[in-house]
């Protein structure tokens, strides 16, 4: 049978089973429903229906970009709407939701191994269920029960969709400067006015209604990010029997046109400004959820999973690519290898060429390493849930916090990385649109950019994660590493020579961060602190990679044959790209930030 | 006044005459009726034509991509028409070629520079005088007197456009296997029939003709490269008098459709299997351009500027894109700088954050650094024509070729870098089509593929022109970075510093470029030769930054600050990436040359 080329079954197995021990989850309370069978039948599920109804439309979302029609409603092609439909059907909206509330009760690492099928799939489509449940599990975090019955479970049920809308036109990493308004009512209700810029599926007909969850200031608050709440904003109200009310005032004025990612609508939304403000003042009419001021904490509680899931998109992105030039390496012939002088031999596979198997290797290298690091912290996810102990699950939640901007951020750059190798292993064929490399590589260019753009991640990890708790996050990174290192070095054979040097550089980018920090100047610290984010980011994924080694033993068979030559190679070719900029960081090199603008 | 998104004068004007001496290229013969008024009368002139006529209709020609009609016609859009109209008109088809075909006789340089305007611009349109350009240059080396009167002057007058068609559906990289058959008849003219794929300005109706240089295969000869043949195989056949007559029997059979550059046809021709054969048998009339069997020598002469050409493409995408990222980062605000606590502050423009300085200022080593070396190696092909002793030619000529792989693959590679950070300085702006950046990005992707991929390019560097005549050509390299290094030894402050390096660094690769190859083993030595393209690319860079820096002496101004900012960057954060790129070419390490594709 033909491999996939959505994703590989395979490596989602060896990764759960193999390695993060997925099966014992089962013995948790929370788990305790599920076995290894339920798992699996979700998991072939998952990859049924992203391989049949997803994988086919993914060229049609791009060709058929959204639009408005005369009344101002979006049209998405039919096909959309039947492949949510079928998603909503296969019950797997629900499935990382609590049992009371509709919920399948999976393990986060699970749900994120479904998730990668449907993203590598059609990352466009599945945008709309994906962004859903973020919204959803946010309100099931942070509002009333009341919220949660309202506007939760019709998400969960699949019968929903939501957005999260934070940014404005002016304001995108800066969220302290919005400038969205909202007024209380007699009734306890908010009215909010003002235009949200960047809302994904923030307009769509595809399901009864949408669930926004806006950020808005109440006047009076105070500038900056301490003044902003979070409102709960449905686009169709709701009365009290869960029936839909009036179209409340969350008016659609235009689809950003996006050079790719383009099956999810991306809209600018004025509110209080259309003519459907039901009665009273004007506005949408919102909710506050939680307490005034405390809307951006809120955000941020759920911004590790959704950061995580940008990384895991940018994955399943890299991943699919990966497997399209693997296959096409296979099969399509070109020239002879090296010595062969007698031309009239038959042309050889691609593969036959080093430099073609140089750049699969280096793929799978990524996207194999991204997923790793994507269900790592999947895996976090449920120790931060469902840990044995307060201090587990605490330190659980720390280690995810440190590599938030690194699962977010490696991925969106490495397997974009992946993507440009996949074209070039096409070569002209894949710079057509008849082959689906140059879409892959244009959807995830949006990756390195939204939730967060790579600069904030980086600003994030060295000015914040890495600083708080006087350096805990990162002492215990570092100690999980020093642990893989000794076992490693126990192991003996290549992982132990690849322990040595990872060793090397984990010493040298704690010596690093110390020296950065010591001097007391935080601008002269974070002046570099991209540099810093990458050269994180890939002693990461080396610690991920030996981890893999390790798990794939003295197992034999081509499978593990690849995880020993795909860890091989990012230890000789990828890890050493730390050093200079490691090297760099030491040096505390003040020529961007000294840099006057003025001689650009 | 604003400064120009399309180009920089004072950039172009800085490396012509202040570091490439190009002001005394009139004392030589061939240039006598210039001198520097006109050369800048030249550059104005294109700097204008680009701007006013080609610049504005960039986005157009990438959303009417080429269609074909009814009747099977190519239908561009007629802005398409005027723009070239106005530059045929200007007499820049002409600029390199000899007066008495009608030609300005400008050097090359200067061309080169003029043609960075256009290629920013708009290369979509400009594609089809360049082209058209490459392909009567190559006919006035090869061709007849007769051939250079009826083929090639029409297209310096500005009239009829060419192609290079070279590849086949089955053949790209291995042009060895084209089978197009060439059959000679009676009248000495040749029969073609076959299939020719990615022929960019295949078919269109903007000139009255189009000229084809064609390779193909004559009946009986011998297998791969030494069986092929160079033809010229005009669209409409030509009459004695020069006159149009009847149609070839070339058929536009279909058009590519790729991610960007799409404002070029690119095509899929059939020959001899169309109703347009002139009489007799069946087949495209062609004609022979020098010998048989010697086609693809003929056109690896050409090749050198071609493949620099294609580099220069990819710089001037990168510059453009970087100007439009450095006006939108001056005007932009967001968020405060560090250490800013009052929220009612305003916010800050986006020069004003250290990472947004990072990445305007890496554009800045790449496309300015990219600019240099294209003009160097346009310098170079003035010194292979004018150069004033027959060993001088010869050294630049030997130089050059060892330069072209790294022109053509280091802006491929690092001004597609730039774009992609002009994309990330816009934010999710600049993912949008709504900013010329995300044009800019998909248009330059081609770059490492077309004339020769990226890894075509490494084993041309590595494979041959590093080896050539004993390591001549490496020798001639070292020798010139060599005398720079002394230079800067003896300017001190930074550049002495940079010189060190430099030297280092040199050493490094001279001695890496021994070891590769005295094992003997041609395979091991090629394996990672995409890695010595890309080191040795960044360490000819450097030397081009150290360059500019002593031309930039000690002048005074914004100009000269930006040139050692850029300079500094460099060595600072690029130069060192070469580190681990010449560790593990030291290594003949194997891991891609004994990787089993089956375990991929």
């Amino acid at each position: 049978m033909a491999r996939s080329t959505v994703m590989s079954a395979r490596d989602i197995e060896f990764l759960l089973y193999e390695w993060l021990d997925t099966a014992s989850l089962p013995e948790r309370e929370r788990y305790a429903e599920h076995d290894r069978e339920t798992f699996d039948g979700v998991l072939a599920l998952a990859e049924q229906l992203a391989t049949d109804v997803f994988a086919p439309i993914n060229r049609l979302v791009d060709t058929d970009e959204p639009r408005m029609d005369a009344e101002g409603r979006v049209v998405l092609p039919a096909e959309v709407e039947k492949a949510l439909a079928a998603y909503s059907a296969s019950g797997l909206p629900s499935s990382v939701f609590d049992a009371e509330l509709g919920g399948m009760q999976l393990p986060f690492v699970v749900h994120a191994a479904c998730s990668a099928w449907f993203q590598a799939a059609c990352v466009g489509a599945f945008a709309y269920p994906f962004l859903a449940e973020g919204n959803a599990n946010l309100l099931v975090s942070h509002g009333s029960p009341e919220q949660v019955a309202t506007y939760a479970v019709p998400v969960i049920e699949g019968r929903w969709y939501g957005t999260m809308a934070l940014s404005e036109p002016q304001a995108g990493s800066s969220l302290g400067d919005i400038t969205t308004r909202a007024v209380r009512q007699d009734d306890g209700s908010y009215r909010l006015s003002g235009t949200k810029m960047w809302i994904s599926g923030g307009d769509h007909e595809l399901g009864e209604n949408i669930v926004h969850l806006m950020l808005a200031r109440t006047p009076d608050a105070p500038a900056g990010t301490k003044g902003i709440s979070l409102f709960v904003v449905p686009k169709h109200l709701v009365d009290e029997d869960g029936s839909l009310g009036e179209r409340n005032d969350v008016v659609l004025v235009g689809l950003n046109h996006k050079m790719g990612y383009r099956g999810t609508t991306n809209t600018l939304l004025n509110l209080g400004e259309g003519g459907h403000t039901p009665g009273g003042e004007a506005g949408a009419v919102g909710f506050l959820v939680g307490e005034e001021g405390q809307g951006l904490q809120a955000m941020f509680h759920m911004m590790n999973e959704a950061r995580v899931s940008v990384g895991a998109g940018a994955m399943a992105l890299g991943y699919t690519g990966y497997l399209h030039a693997l296959a096409y390496a296979h099969e399509r012939t070109q020239g002879r290898a090296l010595g062969q002088k007698d031309a009239s031999t038959p042309p050889v596979p691609l593969t036959a060429h080093p430099d073609v198997r140089r750049m699969l290797l280096a793929q799978k290298s990524y996207v194999e390493g991204a997923l790793a690091l994507v269900l790592y912290c999947g895996r976090l996810v449920d120790e931060v849930t469902t840990g044995a102990t307060e201090q587990e699950r605490d330190e659980a939640d720390t280690l995810l916090g440190v590599l938030t901007p690194i699962a977010k951020s490696w991925p969106s750059q490495w397997c974009l990385a992946a993507n440009d190798l996949a074209i070039q292993v096409h070569g002209g064929y894949g710079y057509t649109r008849d082959y689906a490399v140059e879409q892959h590589y244009r959807d995830n260019r949006l990756n390195p950019i939204h939730e967060g753009t790579h600069g904030i991640q980086a600003l994030d990890l060295l000015g914040r994660k890495v600083v708080l708790g006087g350096g805990r996050g990162l002492g215990l990174l570092a100690a999980r590493v020093q642990r893989t290192i000794e076992r490693a070095d126990a192991a003996g054979g290549d992982a132990a020579t690849y322990a040595v040097e990872l060793r090397g550089r984990l010493d040298d980018l704690l010596r690093t961060t110390a020296t950065l920090w010591e001097g007391g100047d935080p601008e002269l610290a974070l002046a570099n602190a991209s540099v810093y984010l990458e050269a994180t980011g890939h002693l990461v994924v080396a610690w991920l990679w030996l981890e893999q080694l390790l798990a794939a033993g003295e197992a034999e068979g081509t499978f593990y044959d690849g995880k020993r030559a795909a860890a091989r190679y990012f230890f000789r070719f990828e890890l050493p790209k730390v050093g200079p900029q490691l090297d760099l960081l030491a040096s505390l090199d003040r020529t961007t930030l000294d840099l006057d603008p003025a001689v650009l």
